[in-house]
């Protein structure tokens, strides 16, 4: 199995950790979508990372669908995201609060990094910025320090969302440690799991 | 059941051709991001529509983890995407290429219409159309013109949200035409379709 992207991406950070916690081996291959387009472009016609090499061949696409297929294959009776029900829909809700303020810090950074200076449209960033802080501190109420981990007493996938969102927001510096501190102590106490540990990309 | 977005967010109208597509009544609030900001964030921290409130007062968010729910809810046994396997990886291949050739799409029409003019960025703009582009076309290569859908021989969420990105990629311009004729043929039986059909949104 192959993994297909840089770990600073959180999308692709979000696989491996998942592959991790799972415990199934892979091989990674760190390509940027900006740096190594051909040869992302080759494996998704979207040019974005991840995608996931299965030892068949078949190559899926997309933070989601690839971690619903790990899901189904490694899970068992217990995925990181449960089958269904109210379980189903808690993670899933949280997955999609912090998938999406990784979209929206993305574009504040893409703005940033790939706009001449002085085309930079700050209302813009800010904009972006404040619906990433919006959706961390919604995320931050659902913490209890009391528990190990976000939702079921368990290590689910709205952990693993909510660990690469603050440390993306961390990243292009939200403080996120005033905006979201439960949750940042959270990621905090994750990041001495091996799944999450295990992930970090090189520093920079 | 209350659906929050306009039908001209590929995102809201997916769900809204798969409510219909279920035979589930509801009643939609028809708000934008943009110009009912605060409305909508009162229901999804991110800012973002859909939101869909199920009579039990419970909100989801976000089109994918929606339409996940409705499937358990609504899909019996051929829910629009199917529950495992070969089938459902096909599917959740498609809806992520084509649910992100929206967010590239939906990136560059942001970029235009709310930076001032002296600010676009055109490369930019252009980079996000080529992307949107390249995932139509990879998924114009799978439609079969002999067959009424897009996979499996039924309607499937490929089919739906091949559908809202196709609609979206023409409303900004891209001549799907000549970039993506099957997708387009495809789309055009579709709308003859009740579910697409009937939530065509209204002409500006």
């Amino acid at each position: 199995m192959l993994l297909i992207g840089v770990n600073r991406s959180p999308y692709t950070r979000r696989v491996a950790i998942t592959l991790k916690a799972y415990g199934v081996p892979f091989e990674q291959q760190s390509l940027s979508a900006f740096t190594n387009r051909a040869e992302v472009r080759a494996n998704n016609p979207l040019g974005r990372i991840p995608a996931l090499v299965l030892d068949s061949g078949e190559t899926l696409v997309d933070s989601g669908a690839i971690v619903d297929h790990l899901d189904e294959a490694y899970g068992g009776d217990r995925p990181l995201t449960p089958t269904k029900g109210a379980d189903r829909r808690a993670v899933l809700k949280v997955a999609a609060l912090m998938m999406g303020a990784c979209d929206k810090a993305l574009q504040a950074a893409y703005t940033r990094n790939h706009t001449p200076a002085e085309k930079v449209h700050q209302p813009w960033i800010d904009d972006c910025n404040a619906q990433v802080v919006n959706a961390l501190a919604a995320v931050d109420t659902m913490v209890d320090p009391a528990q190990p981990y976000l939702l079921l007493g368990r290590l689910t996938q709205a952990d693993v969302t909510a660990f690469v969102a603050e440390r993306l927001a961390r990243g292009i510096g939200l403080d996120t440690e005033a905006q979201a501190p439960r949750l940042r102590a959270l990621t905090k106490k994750l990041l001495g799991e091996p799944p999450f540990g295990a992930t970090e990309p090189p520093a920079t």
